[in-house]
């Protein structure tokens, strides 16, 4: 599409790698930077390879960090050790954090259980979670005695609730899922029905 | 949204500067990034500068080249000098290139007169557009006979296509406008109503 301008096309390519950037959004965000200042396309490329030089993973729950080894939520020591909160991905912690409701430690799947694309549980950080519980129960470590699985609410996500549930149970541990209901704000005619089902099961008595 | 990992909210940051990257589709694209191989983002920040390095103006018809100085069309010997297609934007030419219909010259205007957002004639290539076909008129370089506007079919396109036609057709040009209409493959039921009144009006008597 582009009028034979290498430097734009090879742009385009490489942004149209990005997910969710189709060719036409690639070629439009090309322009752009055409026409953006120098000072952008320095911040913007300094900024790319600032994630990949200084981000690494946290070697306690998974996380991405920049402290030298622990991440900020593993450090913190007024944090509660016996709960954990198990999601599939580091961004999903900054929610549960802005909610301010919890305050004990985190685990990172990166992702969740999926036969059909033959994510199996040994492909996630499963195994690491697992271990990291046992340790806490023979005194290795502090002592996790309740894990809240805050995980997607779907299929792969409700495959990867029942499979830890189910090895969580069997050492012990007070296993939860997060709620799933109408959102506040929600309008129940804009609910679909699955939804409204999950939250009518799960009805909190007043 | 971030969970305090300074580098991914810059990243983030920076992303959500593109046009039509609010900030969670910049958050999503900054997690790719960071879980993307060191070679793409090499070739990503690569490209990004080879744009800026690498891309001029055509002095002759505004497009955008990397050739020493005109561009390809303005180069091509073969192309007729009498016609002259003027366009919004340099993206434009890709497009009316691979219709195979035109084998004109081009003229790109970097935009469309808009008084609401205070672009006026002298701010976009008109000034130099009269320029070129007064030059051609007076015989400094080959006359342009007939200008085709092949602008966009929104508010600031019509104002430029009769301010534009005016200005061409004092000059004894022949001036004319890309036909307006139900598309190739078009599905009468689904055309709004002013695409089908242009097109009953232009109708091609067979």
């Amino acid at each position: 599409m582009i009028q034979h301008v290498p430097s734009l096309e090879k742009l385009t390519h490489e942004l149209a790698k990005l997910p969710g950037i189709g060719p036409k959004t690639a070629q439009r965000l090309a322009y752009f930077v055409l026409r953006s200042s120098q000072e952008y396309v320095d911040s913007l490329r300094q900024a790319l390879q600032m994630v990949k030089d200084n981000i690494h993973e946290c070697p306690e729950c998974y996380s991405y960090t920049e402290e030298d080894e622990l991440c900020r939520f593993c450090q913190d020591p007024h944090r509660e050790n016996g709960v954990l909160v198990v999601v599939e991905d580091p961004a999903d912690i900054s929610r549960i954090e802005s909610s301010g409701v919890f305050k004990g430690r985190y685990h990172v799947l990166h992702g969740a259980i999926s036969p059909l694309d033959g994510i199996a549980p040994q492909d996630l950080k499963i195994p690491q979670l697992l271990h990291k519980i046992q340790s806490g129960l023979e005194g290795a470590r502090p002592k996790i005695t309740e894990v809240i699985l805050a995980l997607d609410a779907d299929l792969e996500g409700d495959t990867t609730v029942l499979y830890l549930a189910k090895a969580l149970r069997e050492k012990g541990l007070q296993v939860s899922r997060i709620a799933h209901g109408v959102p506040i704000g929600g309008d129940i005619d804009y609910i679909d029905h699955r939804t409204l089902g999950r939250a009518l099961e799960n009805r909190v008595v007043l």
